[in-house]
């Protein structure tokens, strides 16, 4: 085992709740790596959560465990999962959250947490991030057998972006994730682009702007002149050099994103 | 030792004071592991930090050393302080924010920092968790012996949250904390409340609503309409199902809760 | 090697950025030990990554790799390079972020990364911080040879912080950096100030306040009125005992500061 866990949450840092389910893996498993992925997605968001997991989880050392805990059901009847593939294990519940990950990097096992002799006790029905799925992670970063944390199940619950339309010379997509520094990422993946322009010119529209083509990275675009590339989740991103692409377009999720093949 | 030292404070993550702190303990004890309770204590706030750590440090390891530096006195004449308890150390400015923890895990030894051969040289007035707080922590850490950090004394400074108070058939409580999902816990902790209504039926108050009895998770609230529960605090909880209390109540610290157990 | 990578980015915290650089140290070293410095840098500020390394590079473990990533030309030509000093090394994008480290830590070595073998594969133009510095951060944390990494060349980019101008018995400086308590630090270092005063007794002028001398900590300031100090950064700042200085003052970047021997 690597004996490193990743960590995705809603649970944000204004709080102690990351810091207990670090304290909980390090009294089960103290040689445990922990490392943060990010605990700022928007609370209750498992699209987002799914959305982030998926690009990230393969910069991960083979045999890390990511935990991610975007949990709206928490106490209710949704399962708690365990997943192996092949390089990876992940634990989450059952809610979605794992899809898009899973789509990239399918399960070879999957298990329902049942056993509570790996969960803190007396289990909470508020966190179970802390009481059931951290020690359980621990456990898994130790090398326990997954088949006795619960029984094996055939299914997990789906969660899907958007869908892209392609219609006659046009694709629609539209704003699904901005970052940090506003730029502003499309669920247009790289594969998807190139299959519809498939070497001819094109021409993206977003508000009421109209960018020529691709640029390679954020530092060609010039001053107050959004851009597009494909940035680091493989997708299309709108942005501006230097500022905020969210900001400066008043775009946000949801914002509709349009690819026209040039006809001259 | 396990190595292992737990860091809360009111030092925000916006600036290099975290990351000095933890140069420091690395430079003092290169095989610590250093793991962030929280660092979003509202500045100066000594009853949150106090309150936090209470929540947090029974999930750690023993022979944890939490660290916990709310400070508004840096540099005047208040003691810094080393706490040996049965299962932790407690490493704090005395200013009463190891007051909440310390009712849970009475102290068996404290200890007045003093010997500045701990300390890094020279010791700001301004930065003493830098200086004095996070050497001495890597040096407890590492297994050194309590003794030689100062002289044992007998008491140290208290706080407390604000108190319950209990009139006739009226628990009258406040709101003292508020999590990041808009969740306003209150000072009625569990024993405090079953003691109080004793298994019958009661409903609580807080601002303009009513609530009948405690739900079990967040997930079993309605729409729009606000549940109470026991929450990972232990203490008595508001929240609305996938939504913010704080936000739909326009609640804040301070805010009045009262239980009445129901006449029929 | 010690094995330690501490990191400093405008990242932030919200989106998977440095998570996914983590991930890939630890899939290069996965005995790394890495340390977040601070990633709330403010987009793009070079000018604030350089102040915040300045401040903190020292108080970590000899030979700490020390990854900074505030990289406005990313994908574009601007150099990548990789600093040995005595007792350090330093990786960043050559834009002036080490500028003022090295100030007071002069290069040894300085290397242009070059040699692909050592980066994550594709490299993509948006983000090279975990194409290119992780991967390189963790193999220098390893002890890979330095020249390996490309050919070493003689001088870096410069940055400067604004300067203090003397004239006759003023000295004028600005505010460059406000940290999260409000405290307006100035870019009045330490040794500069005591050169200028020389013993005498001294006033400082901000914005329509008058301060006499330096206090040696916050907590010497009475309610409502600012104070000055030598603080944790070694420069003047002013400050508000259990208050904002920058909201008290209505204070900000470039607001300017003078210092004036008194007369009498």
């Amino acid at each position: 085992m690597s004996g490193i866990i990743s960590l995705l949450t809603d649970f944000g840092l204004a709080d102690n709740f990351v810091g207990a389910m670090k304290g909980v893996i390090l009294k089960v498993n103290p040689r445990a790596r922990i490392i943060d992925i990010c605990h700022n997605i928007q609370p209750q968001s498992i699209i987002e959560a799914a959305f982030l997991l998926k690009g990230s989880f393969k910069f991960f050392p083979k045999r890390t465990v990511h935990l991610v805990v975007v949990d709206p059901g928490v106490g209710s009847g949704r399962r708690k999962i365990l997943v192996k593939t092949k390089n990876y294990y992940f634990i989450a519940p059952d809610n979605g959250v794992l899809a898009l990950a899973l789509k990239e990097e399918p399960p070879l096992k999957i298990i329902e947490l049942a056993n509570d002799k790996y969960f803190l006790k007396p289990v909470s029905d508020t966190f179970q991030a802390r009481d059931i799925f951290a020690p359980v992670a621990a456990y898994v970063s130790k090398g326990e057998d997954i088949y006795k944390f619960g029984r094996q199940i055939k299914a997990i619950k789906a969660s899907e972006l958007p869908k892209v339309k392609a219609k006659n010379n046009e694709l629609a997509g539209e704003i699904i994730y901005i970052d940090r520094f506003g730029n502003l990422v499309s669920n247009i993946d790289k594969e998807t682009l190139r299959n519809f322009i498939k070497n001819k010119k094109f021409k993206i529209s977003i508000k009421d702007k109209t960018i020529d083509g691709l640029s390679r990275s954020y530092a060609e675009g010039l001053k107050n002149k959004p851009l597009a590339l494909i940035g680091s989740f493989n997708s299309l991103e709108i942005a501006l050099n230097c500022g905020s692409a969210r900001d400066y377009l008043r775009a946000g999720k949801g914002t509709k994103i349009k690819i026209k093949v040039k006809r001259f």
